[in-house]
């Protein structure tokens, strides 16, 4: 099933799914509960982000040849960072570079599989994971590189956290639709031309692995989303570094998925 | 006014004031939207975390004294982390010792000044940042240190994200109380001794200058949290250093709002 949200034409925000020629059919119920599709179809005036997160966690460092590009040794354990829940934005929505980044380029793209977390998680084995996740989404973890080295001690929440800056969607594939998520092309595309090309079999810690550290005596509650990290060919590791501009349209592919677009705009 | 959200003889959970005698006055509405005092009173049986948050953002290193113990130059900005919205527990509430912890103690406090956010703030100027601010409570910022320091990337978040590591409460002191933060005692006993004593204008950053910087081209949700770091006297670099152990009581101590009481105990 593909689970989107969506405005109809009568100004309600509705659940659906089997979204095809401008209509969906809507989901009543819970999304983390129990959820039934209706059969009842709605127009589907824009798509919004699947899912509003209870919290969002992020993996670093997760693709060996990215690992590499950026100098660092493959890690012991996963890089993890957050960021804030209201930097999520929609599939065609637009991406907003901050003003303190408008002067000097700095952000950066990281196409990342989305996972969503269906029910509370804590202590879950790595080979139980499957139980406790609603699906998977393609999600860009936006990143201003100067705010990145500079903002204080070393943590990434600034330069991760502004808003927009967590792309998610078109929709939600659950996972009867992606037997094995450690199996998946994931692609990054600005203005037509491939900047990001793997597999998420080059992933250094599974989503099971990550989901069995992530909620090592730690609950991950319903609507958790975890990026599982990015392949290599991110902007500020080329040469000439590329960083995004207003106007650029950025896509992230993900197989069996789909693709994400979102369009650069300079914050007002 | 002094916000409690507890849960009464009837089952139910509320949000009060006037907490007295084992009862409070029911409050109705919405703490983030419009609510007033009923003057219908409840019996209180179990004082709760008094908001489960939208999002936890965490100032490290922000008072002077503090930085210099751990060996800092104090920060140009602000030292930005966050943690996971499931570590909140309340007043009297077991913080406990994560299973990874339990062989080598590791587990260190931190009490903190909390500001609870009351709209959404979006560049918000310091001289306007009360307009944005519900109220004050105590926190914890408790933190496994070897987690800290070797987890990957330098990255904080799961050091200080297990769950019961954000002890909060035991209620919210409205900023009609407290007319200015930045001038207030704070306090942490351990088993009866002070182990932090200092005062909040030892902040290098203001509450105000906080939540400028924080809501620089970000959205903090109604409900966020921001713990705005601790003072000197944490526990592991003291000579010898101190760590929290099962059956250890902490209080949380700050003028005009409160003490948070919390005991250890060892994650089962």
């Amino acid at each position: 099933m593909r689970i989107i949200k969506f405005e109809s034409d009568d100004g309600r925000v509705y659940s659906g799914c089997d979204f095809k020629d401008h209509t969906a059919s809507v989901i009543e119920g819970d999304l983390f509960g129990k959820f039934a599709d209706t059969g009842k179809r709605k127009s589907v005036k824009k798509i919004m982000a699947p899912v509003f997160p209870a919290a969002i966690f992020c993996i670093g460092l997760n693709y060996r040849l990215h690992a590499r590009e950026i100098g660092f040794d493959l890690p012991k354990y996963p890089v993890v960072f957050m960021k804030n829940p209201a930097a999520v934005t929609g599939h065609m929505d637009d991406v907003l570079i901050p003003l303190s980044c408008a002067k000097i380029p700095e952000v950066d793209y990281e196409a990342e599989l989305c996972v969503v977390i269906k029910k509370a998680a804590k202590n879950v084995p790595a080979d139980r994971a499957a139980e406790y996740i609603l699906g998977y989404t393609c999600a860009n973890d936006i990143s201003a590189r100067r705010w990145q080295k500079h903002a204080g001690g070393n943590q990434w929440i600034k330069a991760k956290g502004f808003d927009t800056f967590c792309p998610l969607g078109p929709w939600i594939v659950t996972p009867d639709e992606i037997d094995n998520p450690n199996a998946l092309d994931i692609e990054c595309v600005l203005n037509g031309q491939t900047m990001q090309k793997s597999h998420t079999s080059d992933m250094i810690f599974s989503v099971g692995q990550i989901i069995e550290y992530l909620s090592d005596s730690v609950t991950l509650l319903p609507g958790t989303l975890i990026l599982t990290g990015t392949p290599s060919g991110v902007g500020y590791t080329r040469n000439p570094p590329v960083f995004l501009q207003p106007g650029d349209v950025l896509e992230t592919k993900i197989e069996k998925i789909g693709t994400l677009v979102n369009t650069l705009r300079l914050e007002e």
